[in-house]
């Protein structure tokens, strides 16, 4: 038996992972960065093979970690965690530093960041896991506390992307169930999926004023998917 | 630059990892533990290579996780992560479920639990990265939050044991201070060290009611290391 609550209750922080160089970056949302070894200092992050990041870790052998902070934005989230790279810049009007390898880091909403060379590639299915030395890690807000994944779903009412690791197709769980009677409707600016199935309200019924609790899109932004 | 606070602000669980069989297990309480993919749903955990627990991994092939509770009390936090197995039974007295793997799982403060088998052992360093594909989960406790390792430092006032990706050796790193006019005194019972050059109090001006903030032993439970 796999009961899917069970692995709600594993903590994870967001993070936003970039990589690339001062010509041309990306980054995306990340629950999955963690140390490996203390001495020396490394890490691990776990990224989809999908993922237009990958393509920068692969390419230029480093990345970034921005430990992002409890009331970080929607629209930051919905920029990095459920929009792809390959359709615009994520970085161009961000207030971004770039690293000792010339990795960008995103320092908005960011509590700390840290910069990793990789070391090594690990194959996981659908995911890489990168491992990284540790080249440099900066305090930069020592009050705030750092936003969790658990934060994000119980406080925010968030999702993961489909890329996520923990990424659950509850269409495809409950697809008999689901294709005769509910439906889903995407917003058009992140991505967003409202499911009538989990959300027990009919999309028609949710008020005018409501808005997309990733981006904050109205309501008129969504599309039946 | 390398600030060591920088890398506190990285969010994880508690966790504790069994491994064994029937006849002989063991456990160790653990801060990585993260899915790495969601189809199919696998795993990774980073274990000392010094760790006992380690040893029945590679023997069985085999491991569980309990997320354990918020309020898990000292003593299971000091038995699992500041002794080792090798000198006694961790698992005796406490509450154990054999999985469908004969593996054993602690079900004693925790919220949820997991079965895995090993599909691939990475190596970094002084850790071994476990990879494993989930056999079974299941949800123990809806309503009670996981222990965070940030609850665990901040509200707690706990340390990391001398395995754990996350800890840092003080003694090393500000050892011409300490060794001219600090102290460390060790808990006999749980391993937890005092610092005082950390905790800015000396140690024999604490109350003889001070108690070990892990295990809670008496004041006179402790040595000069």
């Amino acid at each position: 038996m796999i009961e899917l609550e069970a692995l709600f209750k594993i903590t994870y922080g967001l993070f936003i992972v970039c990589s690339g160089d001062k010509s041309r970056g990306n980054g995306y949302i990340s629950n999955t960065v963690f140390q490996v070894t203390a001495d020396p200092p490394q890490f691990a992050i776990c990224c989809s093979k999908n993922n237009f990041t990958a393509e920068f870790i692969k390419k230029t052998g480093v990345f970034s970690v921005s430990v992002l902070e409890q009331e970080t934005p929607s629209e930051i989230l919905g920029r990095f965690g459920f929009k792809s790279g390959r359709d615009f810049n994520k970085l161009e009007g961000m207030s971004v530093k770039y690293g000792e390898t010339n990795v960008p880091i995103v320092l908005d909403s960011s509590l700390a960041y840290m910069e990793f060379s990789v070391i090594n590639t690990v194959e996981a299915g659908t995911h890489l896991i990168f491992i990284g030395k540790l080249i440099q890690s900066v305090l930069l807000d020592k009050a705030k506390e750092p936003l969790t994944y658990q934060y994000y779903r119980q406080v925010r009412n968030g999702t993961a992307s489909k890329n996520a690791p923990t990424y659950i197709d509850k269409s495809k769980l409950e697809a008999v169930k689901a294709s005769e009677s509910f439906e889903k409707y995407r917003c058009m600016c992140c991505g967003f999926i409202y499911n009538e199935e989990k959300e027990k309200i009919r999309f028609s019924e949710l008020p005018d004023s409501w808005t997309c609790p990733v981006c904050g899109s109205d309501k008129s932004d969504f599309i039946e998917v």
